[in-house]
């Protein structure tokens, strides 16, 4: 193990920092504090534990955060309905609709619901206009990962400009916009996939390495250029024996863990990894803690934006 | 001289015979053929003949074309509002305003002019949300020049999936445009620009080698891997002799026209190139007619949806 390990709680809480006296800005002026609204449709476990997160974190920065449920049998127009009247609601700065929403609403249900959301509101960043404007360059509201992994870079000074950048995975939510976030900052950025042949060797041309894929411990050391920096995205929960033995030494205070309580989150990257690479973010710790902190941060934006603009 | 030419006349020839049955169903179904509104400020010679090019192109192809002009010293304003006409138009299927603007309309004028062309009607494909909409692989109308470099490919049978594709140029109307159409059919895509060291490097490891950058006969045969397709988008008119001594053998065709005429249109791939790669789009005569095929079939797209949608 040489790697440095990046550490997400850290630069969480220097993100969160930089928010607080925004928000108290925001509130004096405003006579509110910003308000986020949250959509949670059914009782999905993860759901749960994601969105009482996000809870959490708002109310500890000051944010007024209102949490809507709707039962699992809801109908994709009730579920529209709701983000209406949130988009109408002055007192709603930022609507946050929580996936995956419960199959039973359709395959088109939780875009239709994205593009539904009112693009100044959007603070997840998945409306078209949002995605559009990062294309271009000009980005209002941002996908939190991909953004939270940018102030990582910056946070430890790791440099962008004129590095390789390659990003495994071509999700809207990570993949896509992280590779427009790095070509923005003058990277030159290689986008591959599941259908991308011999992906260790264009893998190892990274200085940079984003794992996004969602397949835990998928990027092994052939994958990394030695002293590249590799930041894991994925958040895989492994309860298979077999997989956790390949993944973890014996003795590993992580098998312990998993031959305790059966089951073990580990991200895109195998801890292998930690010999050949200059820095890489562990998982749990690294990138999870800064997806809420830039929810946060662009609900907080999102308010100045909207009073400025009233 | 290996490479074969890819004949950018006979595959625009083959969209618009593709078009032309649908414009006559539109024309039968509506009543009225689709529209065409095309926006010229000032007198700048090339739009003019860009311009020129569209009017008879769409004349030809059965669309109804209509020219609006406004004199170089027309405000923003001025030109807002007639892009909003055209946008409450019945008649308009499409919009395009021809870039560039006379720089007194200021710098993000022609961006806050595409912002206010009705996505529905926006045939070039770079308003915000046909931007998203392109991320988000569900295109509906899409930048016209990458859009033909894609049917180019397809037409030669030149395999996308599974390839390695670099693009280099980075712009909202080709660069970025181009590496997501060519993500969506499955290509490992890099994205190169300006601020990439060793280019030749990056370049060279391209089975499809895009040249999108604006800078004369920029790609030489180091860029290039022997049997790489390579794309010239690139259009630049030369005038320096020493730069076209440069890019034409003595005794050449091109350079005799060079002394007549005092001025030759060039791409971004210099000549010799053809030496080395498999397949290459000639400038004049390659990528160059695409864009208004594709032009003519996004108008009858956005014809055809605008009809059924109401």
């Amino acid at each position: 193990m040489s790697a440095r390990l990046l550490d997400g709680h850290a630069v969480a809480a220097a993100i969160r920092d930089a928010v607080d006296p925004d928000v108290r800005k925001f509130t004096a002026s405003a006579g509110r504090p910003p308000g986020l609204g949250i959509v949670l449709v059914g009782d999905n476990p993860s759901s749960e534990i994601y969105v009482r997160n996000k809870v959490k974190a708002g109310a500890e920065t000051g944010l007024w955060v209102d949490l809507q449920r709707l039962p699992a049998g809801a109908s994709l127009d009730e579920l529209l309905a709701l983000v209406a009247r949130l988009n109408a609601s002055d007192a709603h700065d930022g609507i946050l609709v929580q996936a995956p929403l419960p199959e039973g609403m359709g395959k088109q249900a939780a875009q239709r619901v994205f593009d539904a959301i009112d693009p100044a509101k959007d603070v997840d960043g998945f409306h078209p206009v949002n995605v559009g404007r990062l294309v271009q360059g000009r980005p209002h509201l941002v996908p939190c990962t991909p953004s939270g992994v940018i102030v990582m870079l910056e946070h430890y000074g790791i440099p962008i400009a004129r590095s390789r950048a390659v990003v495994i995975g071509r999700s809207e939510i990570v993949g896509k916009p992280m590779a427009m976030l790095l070509l923005q900052r003058d990277a030159t950025v290689t986008i591959c996939h599941s259908k991308t042949p011999d992906l260790p060797a264009v893998a190892s041309e990274a200085d940079i390495l984003v794992a996004a894929i969602g397949r835990a411990g998928f990027v092994t050391p052939s994958f990394v250029k030695p002293g590249a920096t590799v930041i894991d995205v994925g958040i895989n929960r492994v309860t298979d024996p077999l997989t956790v033995r390949d993944l973890f030494d014996a003795g590993s205070t992580r098998l312990a863990d998993f031959e305790r309580r059966g089951a073990v989150v580990v991200g895109d990257v195998h801890p292998k990894v930690a010999d050949i690479a200059g820095s890489l973010t562990p998982v749990p710790g690294g990138v999870g803690p800064l997806t809420i902190a830039v929810l946060l941060r662009n609900t907080v934006k999102a308010a100045a934006t909207r009073i400025v603009a009233v």
